[in-house]
């Protein structure tokens, strides 16, 4: 009996089948390049045991619980935290439990290909996980969380991470990448400038934030100079002691702006006064995408757009649980008018990277591919969130291939804090790639050499030069 | 000779072709639960014989006359009744040929479908229809209407419908409901209550309907409190005389709000007043959604929203035929804006439920399947109107299942008054599901038992379920 | 060694391939009928040799050059003149060999798909275009070129070519196209009334161009009325001397209005005055969609409305290099409440058509097919620019057919200035709809007899019926 069947994901005629297989297997053994996620790095720092499956599995994955509340459970049977640290569920068997008798509401998700995938590869179970065999897992899985194996660091090699990104706030100190390499052990886990809190005049704390960033790097950041040359010192220290290779920015849109220097500083002022109207706390975090597209100009960071998600849609949710539980939403996001004024201002520049990534399925074809079928800085992310999944990878290549061809995307991103999943994710991806390819094999849309060429690039290829490694 | 293929809408690879029959045989004789449509319950209550051919299969099914209409048919000469009673052709046989010599227009089109399917299921005719089998046709099924087996009831029957939901106006007496139940008849057709006539400030006659919904119930709806209750009393008359299970609402967007009961309270007088803008029209409306989904948590009626047609959209043929004349068009419609009010308010009670319906695909992934793959009260209704069909019920599985499961959908509507086709249509959906369940599991991304319970909830049970059925 | 697979485009099921195959090959002879296009008539009227590879191949194709640009190449070192005459790549053969050496750019895409077409069909190459063949190629074609067979009406004929339209502007004067009739050549290279120069105020030298039209006509172009007369003046000129049976409309929205004369006759002057805002100078465009309906209600040429075009969105560009090179982004487009005001006036019109193009495909089920699907002036044009590929028609036939059907559709137009790839580009669209077809009848939506018929229709009459051929 098995979890997931071999040919997943290859389409069903037997000749288009026959060459996904061919191409997957010439790709499948490379190593796993992961340049965005969300993983926490004192997991390798401490290298200690994953406490039980329910915190391995369910309660920090936002896709997990999620569905469990679609469906009436509540979050804090779920043992998701409380903002006020009120009482949840402590014992993780029960979670677990709940979890496993509803395993049937995942049913074509790529959440039960991901989690099957880990429960057959990761832990070598074979059947079906539910309310009968929910203590059958529980134990195994926990018995083998207790072994050397099953270290975060020993699973990194493992699962063959050629390197791991993580996310870190701009005030970060990077201790726990700083331990990582002090430590000596062989994994490439590095860091990504993550400065949403320093950039966003509606985070909470914002001017406190501000002068914090002032305090660590030795800049007045009461001044709009000493605010842009302060994000120029955490850049620099983020290299030096993270390894990083790139910032990310998570706005509710794409937009940017390309103010002159006092219309900047004006709206500076205003955003530490806390005084910005909504409009114009969006301009700011659009004026500060143009910035950090200039001081990637500078110093070689790749500049990621995650741009459309409504965060925190129910209010009471929010106030109880915080963010990051699922409520966030994607929206129509608009590109063309928008990344407007960052494009004519650096759009040309040869050096420059800058990815975007969507929630807005709709703008592939339409602004897209169009966009990156022109401007050299610009690289299609992978689909992203909702969108990471076989239909969405097959709706993003259908829809922007034709316009941007391959080598203005730039190569899958797991985009997870779901350390079992890395594995089950990449395969995913270059499974549907790989069946994309074959499909245009098939109908006379691309040589078999070329798509032999072509996985390669998709696979590991096209991550390493988005993000400037090697 | 056939009109219909028995493997119609199963995918061409053979493999994938036997397991989508496989499975569509293991529903295809599943009871027909109808729980949302416009069939006239009239004809259950005198259950007389259908006039003619005409006006069984044309003068009432815009489907087919705005076709027509397309290629410069004009509506009086299909006999569609003037507004002003003037004259149209009243020879159906005349309207018939029309019909039959255009019928090349509906080639690929879900019309052509279900009306094949009805010519050779319900009325055993076996040829095509065209200009040279008009007559033939028209002959053959006004015999066959003459006869008891074709009445309404005895078509329920052989249908297999284990139960008609009809769609009554918030002022209707259930006169032909009541009939129906005080006849014996075993066939179970419920009503809907939907109070667009004194709900929507923009309706014609809106103050006078509102007054008339005082009278009815004995409240005083010139105060927002005497009117909410006045709607409290009909939905429990609904209930009681016509077996409600829901509530329909038909809005141009899908606008909430949830505003203080001073503001709402203004807001009504304003709108007895005939004095609301555009904007404050929408948002009553907006208001009235969220009041309705706080009366289903007491009375246990689903809220069904149908959001997004903009209608009349030529102001002449509006005038000369009235509504519902095949100039409809839906727009881009908004749901994470527009829903927000509603869900904060009401949205994490696990025992509402809130069917939504669209005509703008593009939030299918983007906003449908987040939303209700979080919230609760959700379930994202079936593809309604121009999208029931083969490659929208595609679009719409693709689309919503990777983020939503299926457990947060609402199995099958056929939403239609053209009785003949209701067999017909849900026959496509059931093929059309059947037909996606087998390339979940030919690829590896569903069980195949799994797919069979899967096959059974679209059919039946999901259905039941949304309209707190059994 | 071929450069094409003689199955290209076809599903790999091997029964659908067969029949795919045999749809094709009842319409692979049919004469190329291009009524849309931006040929240059000056190649017939002159028919003088195609100086280079360069200038046929990567020069004016902006699909080629834009990719090129994604990846870094700069538009000088591919030739592309700039506004001020300075210097660029003079020699063709550096270009080529740039272009050679990147051919891999466009794996997966239709451009890949069209030139190696024609490499093999109109040049007899066969091995792959590379750095290593770069110049092989440019000798191989220099050479072809020189030779009879090669000249432009050699190839119009070999191509099988019925009908070519060009598109002038309103000022032009037909000098090629008399020529052409002149020269007694039969050829039929007819011309599209293009009046953007004198109905956009946004134009560069509007009110100029306004004038000069007065000049031309005779007619006070100053005054409303004597603007209107104008148009109808080079609209008769452009069927005498041209040929023509369409006007073209490219917008940046789909904008139409309806307003009384005197509105619109203000809104003129302030039009020729230069003082329009950028919301008067859409309603001006919008109010001319309506007027050139109207006229054409009189004489008879389609209204032909490409919308949605954001142009020129690098100014730096459009400042060195000037319109068309690349930088025209589409964006989001409403049809629904902008064609209203048109549809209103002259909608119901049966011997009207209006043609719309888009570049949003969001539109297709939502907006377009209702609206085509009861409009009787309406017909839905093909797929335009970024979408006339194999996964662009697919979606437009999926998201269409079923409310629209086949007849509210207007066949092909290639609207290209790249000759050679004119029978590429009709071989895609008939592979394509050949393919879409033997799914229909494969999945039993449509007879196979229909299919044989429908795709005669898709192919030759259905554009013949929109632009009034024959």
């Amino acid at each position: 009996m098995s979890l997931t069947d071999p040919d997943r994901l290859f389409p069903a005629e037997p000749g288009l089948r026959a060459l996904s297989r061919r191409l997957y297997d010439s790709v499948a053994d490379l190593p796993i390049v992961s340049p965005h996620g969300h993983c926490d790095p004192r997991w390798f720092a401490e290298n200690t045991r994953f406490p039980n499956p329910a915190e391995l599995f369910v309660i920090p994955d936002h896709y997990v619980f999620r569905m469990l509340v679609s469906q009436g459970v509540k979050l804090t049977d779920l043992g998701v935290p409380r903002v006020d640290g009120g009482e949840t569920e402590a014992d993780p068997r029960k979670i677990w439990r709940l979890f496993a008798e509803n395993f049937h509401l995942f049913r074509g998700t790529p959440s039960a290909m991901w989690l099957n995938h880990s429960f057959q590869f990761v832990f070598g179970l074979d059947k079906p996980l539910s309310a009968a065999t929910a203590d059958e897992y529980y134990d195994h899985i926990d018995a083998k969380l207790a072994t050397p194996d099953f270290t975060p660091r020993a699973l990194y090699e493992r699962f063959n991470i050629e390197l791991l990104a993580t996310t870190e706030g701009a005030l970060d100190d990077l201790k726990w990448h700083k331990e990582i390499t002090a430590s000596g052990w062989g994994g490439k886990v590095v860091t990504t400038y993550r400065p949403d809190a320093v950039v966003d005049p509606e985070f909470e704390g914002f001017a406190g934030n501000v002068e914090q960033l002032g305090a660590l790097t030795g800049e007045d950041t009461a001044s709009w100079d000493g605010y842009l040359n302060a994000h120029r010192v955490r850049r620099a220290y983020f290299k030096e002691f993270g390894g990083a290779t790139a910032s990310d920015h998570g706005h509710p849109t794409a937009r940017t702006e390309d103010l002159s220097r006092d219309e900047a500083a004006a709206l500076f002022q205003k955003a530490l006064a806390g005084t910005c109207t909504p409009e114009e706390a969006d301009a700011f975090r659009g004026q500060m995408l143009t910035e950090m597209a200039r001081m990637s100009l500078d110093d070689g960071l790749t500049l990621q757009i995650h741009a459309g998600s409504r965060r925190n849609h129910h209010k009471g949710v929010f106030a109880t649980h915080g963010r990051d539980k699922g409520f966030d939403i994607p929206g129509r996001t608009d590109y063309v008018g928008n990344l407007s004024p960052l494009l004519n201002a650096v759009g040309m520049e040869p050096n420059l990277r800058v990815l975007l990534f969507t929630l807005d399925e709709s703008v592939y074809a339409r602004e897209w591919a169009p966009l990156a079928g022109v401007y050299p800085c610009l690289r299609l992310g992978p689909p992203w969130w909702f969108h990471d999944s076989y239909e969405g990878i097959k709706r993003f290549r259908e829809a922007t291939t034709e316009t941007a061809g391959f080598y203005n995307t730039a190569g899958f991103n797991d985009d997870t804090r779901a350390f079992c999943s890395i594995p089950a994710r990449h395969d995913v991806a270059r499974r549907s790639d790989c069946a994309y390819l074959a499909g245009l094999v098939a109908t006379g849309r691309l040589g078999e050499a070329d798509a032999f060429e072509v996985a390669q690039d998709l696979t590991v290829n096209l991550a390493r030069d988005a993000y400037g490694l090697k």
